[in-house]
């Protein structure tokens, strides 16, 4: 049977603008490994906003009177405030220390702005396009190395119910990231309901739990054999993403009267 | 570097209940692998569930009164809403086809029951005490093989905003399922701060990525090489599930007036 393999790759901490491709391309050869065809890189969000200089000192962020309203209702500083109103395409609601916005079409905390493993008093923002960065990446690797990868730009995430972070995916690349099973039976011969896989979701995951949180810095992770199928066309955020007037869950629990049986 | 590998187990379709371990240890076996400590096994909730006997034959089931009720509200057969009541924690609402519940304290659509994967007509439960099976199992490895290895009961479940389904931890067994990382580094300070991850989630992702959702007959799937600490002590639900009233995304989704920033 077809083993997958989880390859962490160390990469030295570095401040201001990279070269993404270059550093990564360095790191993996001087551990002794290399890329082949039909690996999935799966590289932190983090590491690639980190490369594209989208580290912000929060003192240099001047906010909007908006800002000043829900740095109040949130709790939260006034410059951090400013920072989720320009990156959220949507914020729904708050508690003390907590944003819950829509971002990149995700649901995701504080629009996925973070200020842990960065300087103190600065902020790290998403990728400004991770699709894009994720596609660079793939055809830089093609190009150079000749080599067919897929990519999926990762982060770690809080989901409903659940104690502590998982991985997830924001952007991918070069693998059909989503598995469409409509259509087909199962062991049983019946046709399958739940009928789409979200697999970059799953590989994130996998390689979120050697990533670690704090000083660990192995930002990127090879997955080797998991037999994932490798494309040409680009892998549109729309692949990963629902709407949130679709998504269950938000249309669940944001009912205004919501009915309970038991 | 250390290398995580995910190896999955092929076992033949069962029917009616089964020795859950025997029949795990016989698939080890019979593909050439075998256990080893510090293993983490993952397994599926369902294979899980079908070697209890948790399959049920829909028509065998007599709605109540509120059973009708939640039939005719989520247009679901009022069969399968007398089992999602009998199952749910707690019931959150409807949507056509879709009763979001509360189930094992994880938010969980139609409380965990599921019709595919199992003879036409009929359905299958969640494993009657999750933890009580992992642990079942992982006590049954060390008396019989000497091994001391983690086990994690997998399922897969929608997300947020998510296109697919990812894999997530219904229970765990024998090993750290969250890692605890408040004091390691400076982070917002505030409660709602995250600061553990959630291991069970990530290495349950990783696991759906081979255990497939239709005919790949893959339950089980030994994770090597994760670095997870073995322990002794049991692994309780709350080990890995908040209350809905501590969910940060149930809270802020549920609240009566949503202020709109943007």
């Amino acid at each position: 049977m077809k083993q997958v393999t989880y390859i962490p790759i160390k990469v030295p901490v570095k401040r201001g603008r990279f070269n993404l491709y270059q550093t990564i391309k360095e790191a993996v050869e001087e551990q002794g490994e290399e890329i082949l065809d039909g690996d999935i890189l799966a590289v932190s969000s983090k590491f690639i906003a980190m490369s594209e200089g989208r580290v912000i000192d929060l003192q240099s962020v001047k906010p909007c009177a908006e800002a000043v309203k829900l740095s109040a209702a949130a709790h939260i500083p006034s410059s951090l405030a400013e920072l989720i109103i320009r990156e959220a395409d949507r914020i729904y609601s708050t508690l003390p220390g907590f944003v819950l916005a829509i971002k990149h079409g995700m649901v995701v905390p504080n629009a996925g702005i973070d200020r842990s493993n960065v300087e103190h008093g600065a902020a790290i923002l998403y990728p400004k396009d991770p699709v894009a960065s994720a596609e660079r990446l793939r055809l830089q690797i093609l190009v150079d190395l000749g080599k067919r990868v897929g990519v999926v730009v990762t982060d770690s995430r809080l989901m409903p119910t659940r104690i502590g972070t998982t991985g997830i995916a924001v952007a991918a690349a070069g693998f059909e990231a989503v598995s469409d099973e409509r259509g087909k039976m199962d062991l049983f011969g019946n046709v399958m309901r739940v009928t789409r896989r979200a697999l970059a979701d799953d590989i994130s995951a996998g390689a979120n739990l050697l990533m670690g949180e704090t000083s660990e810095s192995i930002p990127v992770v090879i997955v080797r054999g998991s037999g994932l199928t490798i494309i040409d066309r680009a892998v549109e955020k729309e692949d990963l993403v629902i709407g949130s007037d679709e998504c269950v869950f938000i249309r669940c629990l944001s009912q205004k009267e919501t009915t309970l049986y038991i």
